[in-house]
């Protein structure tokens, strides 16, 4: 038995085969370089072919597809909506793949829910059965596993907690991102960093004489004691915390994985100061349960992710 | 088949024999009259035997027993945690039974696990897969099914949602209850009421001259258009509104259903303004979706759903 992991991201397509654990995840990449629409379905179909093909060769035979996708996923209708990719709006990835390869089971999550099954299977939450994946980057959002099962909601759409209300009363600058996303995504850092140096017309520090105020330059001048860069993530760990004891509230998760660009960045050191913020909010015996953790699967998680959905959709069969 | 339907409650334990739809579910209760410990265990034992017995000489043989606990029930443990039953702080339950009735299958879940399948079997989640129940009494705290099964957490403690962050900065007074607890359940509506008569020394109203300032008045107060009751009631609703946008973020459920001692009484009519809040805040897709209700389940809320739980168990088999 063998099978198929393809993380589609919105500039490239991660895929691989696996087989064993001992040849384990081996990645090979295809640019998308400017593909849209079916475009980008045909370079998807190409790619599962070519690998069924080395596969053949090497005599195993491929059963099960898993694909991660950057959006959401309706498992009703198996169409995509994937923002960074032109012409996914609603696009018929099941069908299509179903018509092309009619002997393989496919199956199809949203990147966050594979983040979560990447821990899952490689990574902070093996043997969980409640676990959550933060995914701090451009935005915000989480993959959440919740009695052994990933959560996607009625539509698929699950997780956007981007949206979170954190702060009354609402402002209309949340209006296009949701509040926690509005401070507690690396965007979302930049844009509070410009509030602070609006509100600081004195400082002239690092982010006045031309350093661009990012999350990756904010928590890298964090270290050397720049003033904006203090504030900007004492109110980022302040929501961090919120989310955090939200989620345990909620969820009552055995671990919470932080992961996403932010977070593969240097951003694991405050760990410990978005415990101590969740940690007045959070449900008391819920908070002294959960374990927050740093992702170490870096690039793999969506492919991680893809593969073990393969795998289990394999070993039900 | 016949099964049993048990909820305990704080002050008395509600029963009912199930055999089918046309006898429909006719409650049996018994007070708990100071009862403590043990002694609560005796009762419920023996209600269990009374109603057995009733059903073997109707010729009916139950084989599944349902029981909505008002607390935490730990599946790993089969212990229950109820704070308003003294004794109760790690009642080992399931054993107790199992011990009692060697050959009858025992389900126990929360009540607010047990208010949300009530729903979905006679009530305002027919047909749903994520639907939420959200219980505002003297507590806040929701029942959750999400992909057509009740969310219990890894330690029985999901749904604490009157731990819910929802207005930064932390403060100490939410430490005993929570934030939205502290605001947005009965008793938080009573408390945010005084603080409300505090910062109006020339109020004169009802509640300054000896009405007490409880949720049931202060709903009722508020169609007399006095104005402590309006600004308790634009501060309930906004929290209201925040705690729905967070639930449809985090879930993108079908339905939420309101419930409850709060939504007994009157506060249904809230629901628009409620949902109004909400849409600023919450996934504008979700938001779409979701459908606000109120509970018409009552007292029976419970009872339906631990018969519920026995029936779908007995169905299993």
């Amino acid at each position: 038995m063998a099978v198929i992991g393809i993380d589609l991201g919105g500039t490239k397509i991660s895929s691989a085969l696996y087989d064993d654990e001992e040849r384990g995840v081996v990645p090979k990449k295809v640019l998308l370089d400017g593909a849209r629409g079916d475009e980008v379905g045909v370079l998807i179909r190409n790619l599962i072919n070519s690998i069924i093909n080395t596969a053949r060769d090497d005599g195993k035979t491929v059963t099960s597809v898993g694909l991660s996708v950057p959006g959401i996923y309706n498992a009703v209708s198996g169409r995509v909506w994937a923002p960074n990719i032109p012409g996914w709006d609603d696009y018929p990835l099941l069908t299509e793949l179903q018509q092309s390869f009619g002997d393989i089971d496919f199956h199809i999550a949203s990147d966050r829910s594979c983040y979560i099954m990447g821990e899952v299977w490689k990574g902070k939450a093996k043997e969980c059965r409640d676990a959550i994946y933060l995914a701090v980057g451009t935005g915000l959002a989480v993959g959440i596993m919740a009695g052994g099962r990933v959560l996607e909601g009625a539509k698929g759409i699950a997780g956007s907690i981007g949206w979170m209300a954190l702060n009354k009363p609402f402002m209309d600058k949340y209006a296009p991102m949701g509040c926690a996303e509005y401070y507690a995504s690396g965007e979302g850092m930049g844009r509070y960093a410009r509030e602070v140096l609006d509100s600081k017309p004195a400082y002239n520090g690092v982010f006045r004489t031309g350093k661009k105020a990012d999350a990756f330059n904010i928590i890298a001048e964090y270290d050397n004691g720049d003033e904006v860069a203090l504030e900007v993530m004492q109110n980022t760990i302040e929501y961090w915390g919120m989310v955090v004891a939200n989620l345990v509230s909620t969820f009552n998760p055995e671990t919470i994985i932080f992961g996403g660009g932010v977070f593969s960045g240097r951003a694991c050191k405050f760990l410990d100061s978005v415990y101590a913020e969740a940690l007045k909010w959070g449900q008391p015996i819920g908070m002294k349960q959960v374990r927050l953790e740093c992702s170490e699967n870096g690039d793999m998680a969506g492919l991680y992710g893809a593969i073990y959905l393969a795998l289990n959709a394999s070993y039900q069969n």
